[in-house]
C-alpha cells in the first residue's frame, strides 16, 4: 500500500477507484468559482462521476442544474437536482419515454439536432402530459453532431417552439475538437467566437433569442469568458481530472484526483511487472501519443501502463530503478477517467491518510428492464 | 428496427446486448461435441458472459466446471457450478480471502505463478478450514504471467504440495500470444509442443505429475487436440464470438452470436451517421488494421464503426449507398465481445424473430463492499 493510502483499504480488493477528496474538493471550487466570476450559469455534465455524492457537491457549491448524457443518468440525478439536461439527442421511443417520465417537479431538457428527435421528445412529452425545455445542438466545429448549418438551427428553433410539448430554451455546443494545449487554442477560439457570434445574431434577427447559450468541455474551460455569448458551461471531467485533461494544460498533474488503486499481481516475466488494472478497469483510452500507454502511476510519473489485456496491465518499468514486488499496491492515473468510472460500482474517498467515505456509481450503466 | 429484430425490443433503449439463441446454443453444442469427441475436459472461461444463465447450459452440455478471471465472476458461478477456477493470480488479502470464503461445497482451484500468492492463498484456505487446489501457471511463450522456466514451476509446485491448505492439481498455459489465422499457426503450435513436453517430462521426473494439463484461448481450441498432453481446455469468446475471433478464423461471421443493438441519433453533418453506441458500448479494442474501427454491422458488413466518443459512434458508410434515417436501428459485432458485455448489465435472447428472454449480467463488476 502507498505510505498515504489508509490502511482499512487493504480489505479492498483492487482493482478500485479512490478519490483524493482534499483534490476533489479543490477541483469543485475552483470551477465554481470561475463560473460565478465570470457570470457563467455551470451546469456540470454528471458523465465524469455518476455519482449523487458529487452531484449533491457541484449543486451545493452553486451549480444550477446537472447535464447527463444517458436517460440512466437523468433518473437517478433526478434524485439530487431539480433541472437535469440530456446533452444527448432523445432519439428512440424507450429514451424519449425515459426521459419524458423522470419526476415533473424536475425540469427535463434536451438537446438534439432534427426534427425526427423532436418529435418523439413532442409525443412522449404530451403522453406524459409535461412540457420539455430544448436546446438546439449547432455543430461548431466538432463535426459530431449538431445541425450544420445556422439557416438549420433556425429552422430546428422555430419548429420546436411551435411543437407542443416543447420549448425553446437556448442553444448548445460542445467544442470537444479544441483540444490543443492552452497558447495554441487562441485560433480555434476565434473561429468559434465569430461562428457563435454570426449564429446568434441569425436567432436574434428570427425574433428566435434563445435565452440559454450552453458550451462545454474541459479542456477549453478556463477561456469560456473569452467567447462572447456564451451564458451556460457544462464541464464533466474536472471533478477528478485525468493524463488527457492535464495534457491540454486545462490542470497539473496535483490536481488529478482519481486513480485507479492496483495490484501487483506478478512479476514472473523478467523486465515486466502485471498489476490487476487492464482493459476493464482502465479502458483502452488513448493518448495523442501511442507510446504514452494507458496509464500512469501517480507517485512514479515515469512509470506507465504499457500494454493491457482484460484483466492485466503490464507496467513498463522504464529508467525507474523501481523494482516492485508481488502484492505492491500502485495508484495508476487513467488517460481518460469518464471511461475508468464506467467500469466500476463504487468510489473510495480518502483524506489526510484516512479512508472516509465510499459512494456507489449509481447512474453507471443503463437501467434497462427485465423481460 | 432490422426485420428480423422482434418488436418487443423497441420498449428496451439502445444500446443494448442482443444474443441469438439459435448460435449461441450451435456454439455452445460445437465446442462441447469438439472436446468430448478428443477426450478433453470443458472448462469454460466466463469472462465473456459473465451470465449464470449461459454458464449452466455450459454445464448441461457436460462443462466439468468453470473458469473465472475475479472474485466476482467466482462467487456468482458458485451458485450454479460446484467446481471454479480462479484463472488469476490470487495476490492480495482481499481476493485471497473472497476466494476461499467461496461456500466449500464449491471446489475451488487457483492458477498462480509466485510463493508470495501461494503464501497468500495458503493462509487464507487455513483460515477458512478450506483446501484450495493450484495450478502452477507456465509462461509458454505469451509472456504475460507464468513461471518463464520449467525450473522454476517445478520448484513452485514443490513448495505447493508442501504448503498446508493448498493441493498441486496440475499445470496450466494460456497461449494466448497465437493469433494468426489457422494456416499459419503451425510453427507456433509446434514450439508449443516442444515446450510442452519438455515441461511434462521434468514434472514428472520432480515425482510431481500434474493430474490437470490445462489450456485455454479460442483462436487456438481447434487444434487443442493437436497438443499431446493438454487434459482440459478453458475457452471464452466462443459463446458469442467477434470480429477478432473471425480474423482469426476459430469462427465464421455467421457464428457471430451477439450485437450491441443502437440506434441512429444524429444524421445532421453531411457524410456520417452517429449511433448510440461508443466507448461505453463498445470499447475501443482494435483490430489488428486501425482503419478497420471498432465494429462492423452484422447486416452490412462494409459498413463500420470508424470513429467514437464516449455515447457515440461515427459509422463510415464506405460504398454502401446505404443512408440511413434518425432512428433507425442497427446491430455492430464488437471487436472485442469479452469488453461490451462488461459494459453492461443485462442480455436479451432473441430466437426466431420472438425476444425470448433477457438474464442478468450478474458478474459483472468487483462486487466491492461500501465503508
Amino acid at each position: 500500500m502507498p505510505e498515504h493510502m489508509p490502511s482499512d483499504l487493504a480489505a479492498v480488493e483492487t482493482p478500485a477507484l479512490v478519490v483524493d477528496l482534499d483534490r476533489l474538493d479543490d477541483n469543485l471550487t475552483r470551477v465554481a468559482e470561475y463560473a460565478a466570476s465570470h457570470g457563467l450559469a455551470l451546469r456540470p455534465h454528471v458523465k465524469t462521476h455518476k455519482s449523487p455524492y458529487v452531484a449533491a457537491a457541484q449543486l451545493r457549491l452553486g451549480a444550477k442544474g446537472l447535464t447527463c448524457a444517458t436517460t440512466r443518468e437523468a433518473e437517478v440525478m433526478s434524485e439530487v437536482s431539480d433541472d437535469v439536461l440530456l446533452a444527448y439527442p432523445p432519439v428512440g421511443r424507450a429514451r424519449a419515454r425515459r426521459l419524458a417520465a423522470i419526476p415533473s417537479p424536475t425540469r427535463v431538457i434536451a438537446a438534439l439536432d432534427s426534427e425526427q428527435a423532436a418529435s418523439e421528445l413532442a409525443r412522449a412529452a404530451r403522453d406524459a402530459r409535461r412540457e420539455i425545455g430544448v436546446y438546439v445542438e449547432l455543430d461548431l466545429g466538432m463535426h459530431r453532431v449538431g445541425t450544420p448549418t445556422v439557416d438549420g438551427a433556425v429552422a430546428l428553433a422555430r419548429h420546436v417552439s411551435e411543437t407542443d410539448g416543447l420549448t425553446f430554451e437556448g442553444i448548445a455546443f460542445y467544442p470537444g475538437h479544441i483540444r490543443q494545449a492552452l497558447p495554441e487554442q487562441d485560433d480555434a477560439l476565434e473561429s468559434l467566437d465569430t461562428a457563435l457570434t454570426r449564429a446568434l445574431e441569425r436567432f436574434h434577427e428570427a425574433a428566435l433569442p434563445p435565452r440559454v447559450v450552453s458550451g462545454g468541455s474541459t479542456p477549453t474551460l478556463w477561456r469560456t469568458h473569452e467567447v462572447p455569448g456564451v451564458t451556460e458551461i457544462r464541464p464533466g471531467t474536472y471533478v477528478f481530472n485525468d493524463r488527457q485533461t492535464v495534457a491540454t494544460g486545462a490542470c497539473t498533474w496535483d490536481d488529478c484526483a482519481l486513480t485507479v488503486l492496483a495490484t501487483v499481481v506478478s512479476t514472473a516475466i523478467p523486465g515486466q511487472v502485471v498489476i490487476d488494472a487492464g482493459t476493464k478497469a482502465l479502458g483502452r483510452e488513448p493518448m495523442t501519443d501511442p507510446a504514452a500507454g494507458f496509464g500512469q502511476l501517480l507517485d512514479r510519473p515515469g512509470v506507465i501502463v504499457s500494454r493491457m489485456s482484460e484483466e492485466h496491465g503490464i507496467l513498463d518499468l522504464g529508467d525507474s530503478g523501481w523494482r516492485p514486488a508481488v502484492g505492491d499496491v500502485v495508484q495508476v492515473v487513467p488517460n481518460h477517467v469518464c471511461v475508468a468510472v464506467h467500469l466500476q460500482d463504487v468510489m473510495y474517498g480518502v483524506r489526510g491518510g484516512r479512508l472516509e467515505r465510499s459512494w456507489p456509481i449509481a447512474a453507471r450503466g443503463r437501467g434497462q428492464p427485465s423481460v
